[in-house]
């Protein structure tokens, strides 16, 4: 699986780093080669009117899906997407090996899009798995113009297809993950049970104060936008901090005019906040603007506040996440349940199925980063909980 | 005076906005219309070796100059610079038509560069006048790739001379400039005295604390680069607030990697203090960076602090300052001296004689910036006040 997860991280739109978006090339030869390792294991490949490669065992019965994405971040690491798809196919072969055959048919997919990078937005491929492209999708445009549904075209899909696509009945989807948080690595755990995929509320927060000379305009005179942003950025850290099992987070800010010798006049932030349950992440995000409107007053600025993203938690399946527990247990290590601060293709195979997600443990909590790491013995223990949950599937 | 700051804030490098930087076709032809009006009011005109345009009363003894600048930055106001050449035109004419003659002759000068947009460096033009040019400065570059001694030639100048020049035997210097700050303003009053000009430190610090995915990082593990740079830049305000006649400031600020889900990991912040005492302004200096490092401690992550920008204030002419009091108070109006914030010719100049100068109130404080303003009346005010002093000085 390692090995395999070098030889496609070598396959890149870039010569000198990788990334895979959806409907390139590198995304194709990167399937392609995919595409033979499904055939080596018997399964029968097809790809879909997007691109999403599906390799199937044989039976007519809905099918439990293994799944995880292809394409990558722009300078991305080797394991965010692939290892789960890497993990299925060895877990399909184990199998065979053994002559195990589960209650249900199998089919692993490799997801055309999950990250959204050249579209902007996110789980392309799994919308259209599970019948839920939307049409207007199809006019979206990427950063050469090109609109989705001429990309879809290029790479040899088909558009209309797409959109048509009915939901698929499904016995239930499994996505094995890099944990991409250093809880795991903290804990001394190798695998971890995914019990929900946070909620998520992201803000754009502007600041309009009182531009100025620095040399010249008295402190008394002032009304700092970076002053007052400084205080929304503690504001919500302090917030975060006091919530249990809240992550909020200013991670773009940025001044006008930006220059070294003049008061602030603006700052333009996102904010970010992520839990669990819905109730928890609305109370803090009242909480913050609470917090945003009183800075805003005390200091004699203007704050306004615009609700870019609002995506409801998601909790996986209760009875898939006790089989994945028992298998872990079984496997002879601690189950350790997680939620999934990120977001993944189970939230919209959620949709459609049951759905759950076994997390591996990554070299500090890195993605997104050619410094992406995970231990081989990590990936084994993987390995055996599928198995063994398939297993505990098996007729 | 206001027509012809109209007439000069028209030309420029760019169609849509005021841009007049060193050694340009448009600083040149704005030379060009200054030169004619020191010609109608009798003075004898020329150019020196980097394009300081200096008009001369007859006389041998050391001239009392009026000057000021008539480079601007990109986007500027029509009043910085120009004001001061145009008021001291205006008092010539003034003293002309009286048959008033100063004790000294009098040298009007048009500095060819003092906001340094071209070449990153300040006062290029009265350190040539003052015999102050340094060599080295020659080999500086503008973002054309075009030398100092490159521009100084195709202007027409020379740039060997330039670097030659002795300091020439002044009587004594008074540069009339609008305030760039909001004192006047919010005191009612017309012009004010400048008796010192404040020393200034800029210091860049860069906080490395470690970047994470917003959505997996817990709270609890985090080392968040932009929660400790919100400290830092509260810091930086309480020091200047609760220091009297401090002004600090962070002007400048970046994140790396700034995206809305990621934790920042890099915080790269501009820091500016000015004081009219350079041991006040070393104090305050020394306590924000005991808080700089006092929040890395704390927060476990990097801060650096590197010097960009040290100078010292410069005391202006206390004999000087006191005959243009005593002109304010001639013409009926509140005596109100001030600590100039920004930099000035007076600097250089205060270098090699007793300098001084005049602020005129404008509008909002407004610097730097198409809408600077300033009333008819306060620039009649300043025109009176220079007459005073002259004719203070008259033999």
């Amino acid at each position: 699986m390692l090995a395999r997860a070098d030889e496609l991280g070598a396959i890149s739109e870039e010569p000198d780093r990788l990334v895979r978006r959806f409907a390139t090339p590198a995304l194709a030869r990167a399937a392609d080669c995919v595409a033979g390792w499904m055939e080596d294991v018997g399964l029968t490949v097809r790809r879909d009117a997007v691109g999403n490669l599906i390799g199937s065992t044989s039976g007519d019965a809905p099918p439990l899906v293994l799944g995880s994405h292809l394409d990558t971040v722009p300078d991305a690491g080797r394991y965010d997407g692939p290892l789960g798809i890497l993990v299925a196919l060895a877990a399909v072969e184990r199998l065979a090996a053994r002559g195990t055959r589960p209650s249900a048919p199998l089919e692993v997919v490799a997801f055309a899009d999950e990250e959204g990078t050249r579209f902007g937005t996110a789980y392309l491929g799994s919308a259209a798995y599970t019948g839920g492209l939307e049409r207007e999708w199809l006019d979206l445009v990427d950063a050469d113009g090109t609109t989705l549904a001429e990309a879809i075209l290029a790479s040899g899909g088909d558009p209309e297809a797409a959109v048509g696509s009915p939901a698929p009945r499904l016995a239930g989807y499994l996505e094995v993950h890099i944990e991409q948080g250093p809880v795991l690595e903290r804990e001394g755990i190798p695998v971890g049970v995914v019990s929900a995929i946070a909620g998520q509320t992201r803000v754009r927060v502007v600041v309009r104060g009182e531009a100025g000379h620095a040399g010249t305009l008295p402190m008394a005179a002032r009304h700092d936008a970076l002053a007052a942003a400084a205080e929304v950025v503690l504001a919500v850290e302090r917030v975060g901090r006091s919530t249990d099992g809240l992550v909020a987070t200013v991670g773009a800010l940025a001044l006008s005019p930006n220059v070294g010798n003049v008061v602030p006049g603006e700052v333009r932030m996102l904010l970010d906040a992520r839990h669990a349950s819905d109730a928890v992440r609305a109370g803090a995000a009242d909480a913050i603007r609470a917090e945003v409107e009183g800075i805003a007053s005390a200091r004699d600025v203007e704050a306004s506040w615009t609700l870019r993203y609002d995506t409801p938690a998601v909790e996986l399946s209760p009875e898939l996440r006790h089989r994945l527990e028992a298998a872990v247990e079984a496997a002879g290590h601690p189950v350790r349940t997680l939620v999934s601060g990120a977001g993944h293709d189970a939230v919209v195979l959620s949709r459609v199925c049951d759905a759950s997600m076994l997390f591996v443990r990554c070299a500090g909590g890195i993605s997104h980063d050619p410094r992406e790491s995970v231990e081989e013995a990590d990936v084994a223990v993987a390995l055996d909980v599928v198995e063994r949950f398939l297993r505990g599937l098996a007729g």
